[in-house]
């Protein structure tokens, strides 16, 4: 029933992949230098037959027998997604209200029987795709009056069923992860060209259900652009979209299901666009002395209309810790793209505002394609691939890494971004007694404004790494909601984030989206807890 | 409490503006010869004293008497949009629904208080901005036990309050037409650049609320994607959306009122993304002789990344009747423009492309930067601008000339054309009892699919227009609608297409928008009949 690799639940991807032993000597080093501990007492990584859960609260009628487990590694697997908290839990073998079932249904009846299920017996569903929030999107610790809790795992769902070769678009199930999505569209020579880091462990319906971005800068990367339509399960019935380049009629159904973070149905398919696969490429890095200077190249070239397919500012700190660069300059990765026509004329304009900010470049790896994989660039897209395999090594050293993220019109982005900076670094001192360290990149960036990215380490005490982190996301938080940003670019709600986007989202919006919810889930079973009440 | 320049109540335009006596021949002699009539009985435009209202049902209080009107004129000008069955009706001096009221607010507090009233008295609230709708979105004719109507001008709402040039946005009152704020945006530099055939005559407002389209081909020309927030009146309470540049924080807000026609609230205000005007520019006219070529060529130059500011094709039918033709070709209008860089490459690339399936164009118009303006471009548009202004002249004629339009995917684009031309072609003669004309054009491409906009002339039976209208219209909708084509593009719902819509939109989407609407305004005061039933 289940495929042969299988995720760890402890971890990010599978369980056959892990940070090598030079990584992990590579991190050990580091954090001893920005620590000064000179020995680490690692945890070892959980194993299912340590950990003994909770009896299943509920049992599969005999119809979905076939689709339902209660293994307890499958249970496992399905109780956390991959933040820093839910790994800190995994190492602490901490996992109280697992799912009582898991379902992975084999088609879209599969998905309404197990509804209608839940209906019935009052169990709360969790919609499962790769399992790789980062904000407890999928966490089956839940709170209301529930009978039991079913993670309805949507990996079967996986077949491209239908490509539009002339409208470039593809009928797509949603449970398929990025690579089996990519190898179907292939022969083709089509493309979704959506990735996002987590690319290898997530799906479609995931990425739709969270207003996923992809890594690229600019245009069609975030994958609200590239849904044609949707086919949602809802308690009350199947919902399909009408298959439209663009239409004005109404508001967008479209738009409601995407961001709705499996609270008002379960995504079975979507008709995605695609894009032929590029084969004209222009990159470089562009380092800067002065971070306003950077920034405001940054904001003059998101400007231009030029459309770099990356425009990632990395600052000197992120740098220093990605092996980016030694800590003296910003790092500004610049690439353009295209399946039509040469991008050359492109980068040489963006370099030529660059310049005007001050920005200096190695003129010897123009011209090469493959720029983005080498130098400063290619080092920073290494850790950016491996940087999520490093969070079991480092939470079994007892260190804190996390990331959030945030948008923010580039009028008050200076602001914001000293706001978080200090804030972030006053309350890690506060909360873990000694510094951390706080960094940060752009990215995706748009005419009106970055989307910045922060990541931070610290040292908690060994036994409170929850509540330590807790402190510093909730202080991180309250000061991106009061610097005027988003409490999310692309890393969703979920559980984690809710008590701010109550903050960010409208009263009158908020009441309109528990109006929907009712209409369409009126028990409320469907991922209770995220976005709005039960 | 009025501007000094009125809009006319039975046409295109304010009273002061017309077509020529020089045009109006020409369109005598055109459909003298379409027909073979060769004397027209033409009916003169109503005037305001010819006409006696029914009596107000409701009394302004007096705390809004100073922004409420009962004059005739201004009552007549707030009955109906600029539809071909409103200038009927306007003709045939038909006003038998006119709004009670008129409420010209001059502030939000204005647009609170008259909902409050409306709320109070049980009076239906129908939002207005220029009127320009062609779907009777501000028609004041409604079904429903209200114990009055008022019409909700906005056009006192014209002020650019604040402009931010460093992230390119401007906070802009809702009421403000099109020329108003493109001139208040001006001293800085910057343009919203969305220019939809009514610009002169419609409101950022009624924009943002109907969806409107620009006349831009691609990219950024749908008012959707020009929305950084929007605040809204509702009878519930004031929704303002964060102000972002990307989010993926939850469904989007904006897009709940984005297309809300009115039906969710009032939108009194929207921070808006600009742009810096243009100062590259290319553009020529390419022909064809085969309409599937012509179609191909487009596809493939919307597939191809370069974003053409104008990627407008105009079949041969389409082309004689506009003057841009003499009927034996098919016109493709082609045009890049940017602020940043010069474009000649890009069309270049475009044309290599449409040279690949047999367009031609003349050499010597390359490099103009007027080319757009000049030439078979230059009549046609010329033609579009002042098509409006020739509804008044055709329907005091006896002429039906009416438009719709749609948006479809690439690989069912053919059976949709073949079928709507067929179809509106065959209802015409069994309708009229003679041979009408169809043609078609492309206003906007996406790579998935193009926005085909079909025009058609007919001559009904005097007396018996809207019942003919209304014929060819349904059968005409109803094709779209089997075709798998939205109902419309960027005309909006309104109250014409409203059985379309409903077969357009999923059933549990309509579900959850009249949840929605039940929570935002629980009286259902606000544009009856509109997108949901009150």
């Amino acid at each position: 029933m289940m495929s042969a690799r299988r995720f760890k639940f402890w971890g990010w991807g599978y369980t056959d992949e892990t940070a090598s032993d030079d990584e992990r000597q590579r991190l050990r080093e580091f954090y001893s230098r920005c620590f000064s501990v000179s020995r680490w007492n690692e945890i070892s990584p959980p194993v299912a037959e340590e950990i003994s859960l909770r009896s299943p609260r509920i049992k599969a009628p005999a119809a979905l027998a076939g689709i339902c487990s209660d293994d307890t590694e499958e249970r496992l697997i399905h109780c956390y997604g991959k933040s820093y908290p839910d790994s800190v839990r995994a190492f602490a073998r901490h996992f109280p209200e697992p799912p009582d079932l898991v379902a992975r249904p084999r088609n879209e009846d599969d998905v309404v029987n197990v509804l209608d299920f839940a209906d019935g017996v009052n169990a709360a569903v969790i919609p499962f795709g790769g399992g790789s929030s980062v904000v407890g999107g999928v966490e089956t610790a839940i709170s209301g009056d529930y009978r039991g809790v079913i993670s309805l795992d949507l990996q079967k769902l996986e077949r491209v069923l239908e490509i539009d070769d002339q409208s470039r678009a593809a009928r797509i199930q949603a449970g398929v992860l990025g690579p089996q999505l990519e190898s179907q569209l292939k022969p083709k020579s089509l493309t979704l060209r959506h990735f996002p880091q987590s690319f290898q462990y997530s799906t479609l319906g995931g990425w739709i259900a969270t207003r996923s971005g992809g890594h690229f800068a600019t245009r069609l990367t975030h994958i609200d652009d590239l849904v044609e339509s949707v086919r949602v399960v809802t308690p009350t019935g199947i919902c399909e979209t009408r298959r439209l380049p663009g239409s004005g009629a109404g508001p967008s159904p479209d738009r409601l299901f995407i961001g709705s973070e499996g609270t008002l149905g379960v995504i079975t398919e979507a008709w995605m666009r695609l894009q032929a696969s590029p084969c004209f490429r222009a990159a470089t890095s562009v380092r800067f002395s002065k971070w306003h200077s950077a920034t405001e190249a940054v904001r003059a070239i998101s400007q231009s209309g030029l459309h770099p397919s990356n425009c990632r500012l990395i600052d000197n700190q992120e740098a220093m810790t990605t092996g980016a660069g030694e800590g003296s300059t910003h790092i500004l990765v610049l690439a353009f793209e295209s399946a039509d026509h040469p991008v050359d004329s492109r980068l040489a304009r963006a370099l030529e505002i660059a310049g005007e900010y001050g920005g200096q470049w190695d003129r010897d790896t123009l011209g090469r394609g493959d720029a983005h994989r080498s130098g400063e660039s290619g080092a920073w897209r290494h850790a950016f691939l491996r940087a999520p395999f490093y969070r079991e090594v480092l939470t079994a050293m007892g260190v804190m890494y996390d990331t959030f993220e945030t948008a923010i019109t580039w009028d008050r982005f200076a602001d914001l971004h000293q706001n978080i900076i200090n804030t972030t670094r006053r309350i890690i001192r506060e909360v873990t007694g000694r510094e951390g360290s706080v960094s940060c990149r752009f990215t995706h960036v748009y005419p009106d404004g970055p989307a910045p990215y922060f990541s931070f380490y610290a040292l908690p005490k060994r036994g409170s790494e929850l509540e330590q982190w807790r402190e510093i996301k909730h202080a991180a938080s309250d000061a991106l909601i009061a610097a005027g940003g988003t409490i999310t670019h692309h890393h969703a709600v979920g559980r984690d984030h809710r008590p701010w986007y109550d903050r960010q989202a409208p009263g009158q919006f908020r009441a309109a989206l528990r109006a929907a919810k009712k209409s369409l889930d009126p028990k409320a079973i469907l991922n209770p807890g995220v976005l709005v009440d039960p």
